[in-house]
């Protein structure tokens, strides 16, 4: 077959690829990725051809072999992607052919690069998210496991980076566990959107040989085939709607991290994180810095980053495949692999967090943080919330005054300010009593916060499977 | 109650606001859009005090009564709000007690504004989405409409915006349709996440008088109440979603638009669209654009945009509330009613669009649409697939030298390049065969478009509820 | 006149517009900003066609006096914008024919409002630019000012938000100012490509009456007319550059905020925001939050999303005008008014800060600022750089379990690390003497900061002029 | 010396890096890319070093040698950069310590990797900035020598895609050539705020070794040292801009690959690519697609998402040094290479673009081009424009339903809708007319297009130096 040019697609071509162009556009650097989707695919295209008549029991048979070698090649790390050969589809076609001879063509036989690059991708997202998913779990684990390990720990809890009330550490942290939850929720709809087979749909007209799509998907572990095969072919929506997910995800964490860092700081030195997962100056020797918080904190940009180049690069396109689709890839690759990268870090520093309990102690006199339970305090002997706050704030303007937390305030100074202030006022203003007033759902009472660390526990093991 | 100063957290301050910072850090210019669903939750708030034992029967009258009558007067559009309220919390707050007095500083009993502004934002986003179910639905229903009125019409199918293979015009359409239906089920799956309610979580660490949390989220329409007071009031991961299905709704559209504008002009002339959705030049006399399409295209970029300003407001903000999230509204009602009217121009759009079957027509017999059929005919005569493809390739070649078309070669020039065409090639070359051919579950054939219009009505009566 | 329709285009059309798609399609809501640029380019383009031999010079005359009276009725918010003229530029052209009569008609000989938009939109934002500067400039002077009150004060220096080394107060926030001259110089040379005269490209092709170009750019204040009417009708890079610059702004004002929510937290308390510029809590009476710092924080993201959302529109739109460009203004104005707003609270935030000085005292024996220091006492003791840092790691470490500051430690401890400190170790190891070390170009040194201030000093009043 | 851990700053650590912690958090990967600027610039550094007293002449010679042998390794690819050591900056300062022993330590007396980082990045940048020139140069001049090629061709000019006016091919490119002016402009405005030098900075305070800056910036090609040791390693300003200009340029080239694309295909037909810049399909033996413009309108979005990358990690976090900002540079190398390459590939497919002269032709004939040349006319006998527009726009309306064109319509026809139009208006009627009607500067008549292409010849080899 000498006379056939390099490429698969060159009948009609006179002139030579320009060797600038061929590497500006070659595609094998990345999607090499997909290799052992496209086997996997092929493999059952194979099959399906059989079925429809158009290939011989022995040429599937000789196919199948083939590819089988090429995997193992693959899997070996042997086998070598040329760029020359543009893309996963044709290195792979290229080498069947090396094996087989001729019979390799008829592989191809309606079949399109536009369907199979969109079958091997949701085959390879199919197994990223798994795989995601498992490492959402350890962290949602590892989150569980430490609100337990500090249970009945109070901190201050802040608004606006400022002491508000007081809360249990273990009610504040699993904030997060309920955010991570509703990611798993987000990907288990995710996956029923990925998983339709595009293949049948050729380049966008659908294939002209009999195949049986729906044997073919559901082979392929597809929940059903794509029901229109221009749609097929042209929307990236699915790998959108991934990397909105992981942007989420990554959002949820840089959060985190920021308290992570901040907690850390001298002036808070809430916490510490093993020695591990710090790093130190090259030049002041003191240094022990969170550079892993850091680290996610800033990767989560790159992940919302890949969200936007891939919507930026559909956007206004008309349909069916345009070149540009070409570039879908990268982005998600990275986006991918970066997020199942920070949600293992994740984990492991939440494992290692160690609470400085005094620390955090010392701090919960600070900032006037019983002043809400002060007004409550009011409301209680029938001021209206308001006024009560009102009164309330004056308080604390005088005891910042005079350098008093609440709690140390004479019976005479509260009643300077409201004559409904009693003895019993003392008793009410402890840390402890703040947090035993919050026995309602979701709150950081001390049996609801004991409720929903067994709750999420139960789901861990029974609900959030992968 | 003299002594209150104009802001309800006014006690411990010794400074009125700088005016230029009161007018730069105001909200109700836009949160006023919030006000009715303010009021709805301060009702069923109201209620839940009542039955927690906070607020004595006459009291909770007074207010529901307080409340029902600001919302009439909201509704009348006759309720000012007033920027040195600073939030549609407040400016609510401030009638009540002008119209009932003192008892309307009890309705904030144990509750803050970090869980009335998520509680609001929310119910009013449930409408929002039902709204835009509503356009997204009419749009699928408009996509059908048009792919059976022009049903059997055959145009050029593209990939790279060159001519392709021969495709049903309604074939393409319903790639829309597809679309959008995933989009409809994104959003369903959206609402399982959005409506929770965040009542009884007060400034985030619960409420500290026993309201019945469930009782409540019930009263408001919620599915349940949500499992964490921490997370309900620092998470925006459900405006954030919302952002994302509106910013994929967008870019699809962008893609059809782009589409229309191409098929409107001169050159291709495939479509017209009726002369209300065009305008014209102030310079040239004879224009008629198609701004609609243009305009749509346009502002999916402001869609996507809203994302990416939420995204960016978020990351890396520590728990719980900070000031920075007041900034979460603009964006978010800025792309549910420019999302809306898109949604609902396009249906309009596309329910006027006009084929111009003729022209279409013309086209077909441009650019080779036939190549892919002679591949397939050569693969029917036993040649391996790649062969085949690159055999065509050089009989393309030299028909375009020819200036002739594949049809129009006479059998001795084909069988030049191969000998096993023969004279039935030419009843194999037609158009219409092309498109018989393609009778699989997703493809173009006649039969299988019919079934897919069908299956989208049955749909659309049956399945897509709002 | 009767027979002309409504709209200005109107000849060809048979059909009225959508009243749906008229409302989807003004922009007479937002581009009425632009309504006294509209009127200046008006008055300019008259006097060119009287100049051109098209007006005669009552007809010129009597085009300037309704402009003139239109202005007027502008400036006195008298002027009635009307949705169903589409844009400003119709809105005005109608109401100078209601004034003139039919010799307004003349004003739009060989005029397109494709760059009558482009000529008012660079007109407008060369004096948003002004202003811009001018609060840059502010923001500037009150950080010299506020480097120059506290001169002499010493806080730990941070990286990570981990305690580095000390510094001097008044060169940390000099930083800022370093940044802010770099904006200031990238608004000057914007300014060279923002001022470019579209007036006289028309449609895209070319005015076809004679004007003389040049003497109407130079009267409109203008350096030079565009070079090429396609090009001056069609880019819009002369507004994403705006935006950038703003969204570069903001994102420094961002951080410098961050450190003003952090330094202002209970737990590091270096620095206080009169109440005046906080708010408190609905809530909780105690709170006093940073609200100013927080908002400009997050309004930071919206600037940027300007942004994206302008190149977001504008990528992959052919030459010349298309309409999804009339979407261009909305993120401009937001983000010209947004970062305007923001230099302006954030110059008298940073002149009303105040710093608690003996609290940041107390912070400079935290963490180990010195241990550089001991590091380069080894160095000058003649220890290599690397091997020096390592000793004092390990000084570090014992210090910290020994609970003691290192210029604590005896000269015993620290010779079983090195015999070669000596006693000369205490006086070296003093914050004051690390500033002192630091008389370089750029450095913390007490000298060195204080001629950066006086450097300052002297820009601001010589060199960045407005 | 035994003693040092692997890490050059694990003197105070007790544990060992985390496996997955260290592989997670290594930059050698990317920051490889540096390893010549930082050989650079540690050669001036120890030259600085040894003018300060703190090197001996032949500790300085050591260094300088065993740096200049690493600096070989590296050119020939020998140089092995290992993850173990995380960084560009310790790969070499172990490889030197490998070499000459000890005295390699001593070169990192008073240096910082904070201010490394940013010398080496600014040099990198400097370099690439003068290869983006030369290729934005390059395109510049196969723009003008295109315009050149074919100047005299008239094409249909669109706006909103539509047919406007009649236009010289030459004159819509040169709107290309004016875009890419200005982005040369901006990359030289750029370079001044660029080529600053942070060396001395050290971690944030300032060298406590007295070298001189002035000298060492200038030895390194910089205009100046930076002013301010905070900023200069805090600040990602200088990287930002650079992405937003690129992104700019990319911008631009989406909009003309979109043009290129419509043109190409089989409706349009304006014009050809060569062979070698485009590819087939591997199912559909026709296709000739414009792979290449495809491509770089794709890659358009990456190099937006860089900047949006950048941004989004920087925003919010405090002075100085954070380990986020590690992340900074893969989006930077990749924006800056992908632009290279697609203005080189631009240049190369300018150059070969084939304009199909008679298909354009046939187009001119369509969409009532001369539109506006009625009116204008109507205009030269007397009646104002508004009114001249609106009875062209009614003929244009009777010509398009008689499927005539203007120029055939009869001399009774016109009198119909205005007496004033005489037999002198079909030689007013013509397309070369037209065009030569628009002598106007930066107007698409035929000596100023001429003029045009003239000035910039000029400019590339008077005013575009590299």
């Amino acid at each position: 077959m000498g006379g056939i040019k390099a490429k698969p697609w060159g009948g009609r071509f006179q002139e030579e690829l320009d060797k600038f162009f061929e590497e500006f556009s070659e595609s094998i650097s990345f999607d090499h990725e997909l290799a052992l989707y496209e086997i996997k695919a092929s493999l059952a295209y194979a099959e399906a051809l059989k079925e429809a008549g158009v290939l011989l029991e022995e040429e599937c048979l000789a196919i199948k072999k083939g590819l089988l070698e090429i995997e193992e090649e693959i899997k070996a790390g042997l086998f070598l992607f040329r760029k020359e050969y543009e893309d996963v589809h044709m290195n792979i076609e290229k080498a069947l052919f090396e094996k087989i001879g001729e019979v390799a063509y008829k592989l191809h036989t309606g079949r399109s690069r536009n369907e199979q690059v969109v079958t091997d991708f949701r085959l390879y997202l199919a197994d990223r998210v798994k795989e995601i998913k498992i490492e959402l779990k350890s962290l949602m684990q590892a989150t569980v496991d430490k609100a337990e390990e500090y249970y009945g720990v109070i901190m201050p809890g802040f608004t606006h980076l400022q002491h508000a009330q007081p809360v249990l550490f273990s009610h504040w942290i699993m904030a997060y566990y309920e955010m991570m939850k509703y990611h798993f929720q987000r990907l288990e709809d995710y996956e029923k959107r990925l998983k339709i087979c595009p293949l049948g749909s050729s380049a966008f007209a659908g294939c002209a040989f009999g195949i049986d799509r729906k044997k073919l998907a559901e082979k392929l572990g597809f929940i059903e085939p794509t029901q229109n095969s221009v749609f097929a072919v042209s929307s990236r929506d699915f790998a959108l709607e991934l990397l909105f997910v992981l942007s989420l995800i990554m959002l949820d964490l840089s959060r985190w991290c920021e308290e992570l860092i901040i907690w850390m700081s001298p002036e808070f030195s809430f916490i510490d994180l093993p020695d591990r997962f710090c790093t130190g100056s090259s030049l002041m020797p003191q240094k022990k810095n969170p550079d892993g918080a850091e680290l996610i904190r800033g990767k989560a940009s790159s992940v919302n980053a890949a969200f936007n180049q891939l919507w930026g690069l559909m956007k206004g396109l008309p349909l069916s495949y345009n070149r540009d689709m070409q570039e879908d890839k990268p982005p998600v690759f990275k986006a991918v692999k970066t997020t199942w990268q920070c949600l293992r870090l994740m984990s492991l520093m939440v494992s290692g967090l160690i609470l400085k309990k005094e620390n955090i102690e010392k701090h919960l006199s600070q900032g006037y943080l019983l002043a809400t339970e002060l007004a409550d305090y009011l409301v209680s002997k029938g001021i209206p919330f308001r006024k009560a706050h009102h009164i309330t704030g004056q308080i604390v303007y005088y005891a910042e005054k005079e350098k008093k937390s609440l709690e140390n305030l004479t019976l005479s100074e509260f009643k300077a300010f409201s004559d409904r202030i009693e003895a019993d006022v003392y008793n009410w203003l402890t840390i402890e009593n703040a947090i035993k007033r919050r026995e309602i759902l979701g709150g950081t009472g001390f049996n609801m916060v004991k409720q929903a660390i067994e709750l999420a526990k139960k789901e861990l093991s029974e609900r959030f499977n992968v």
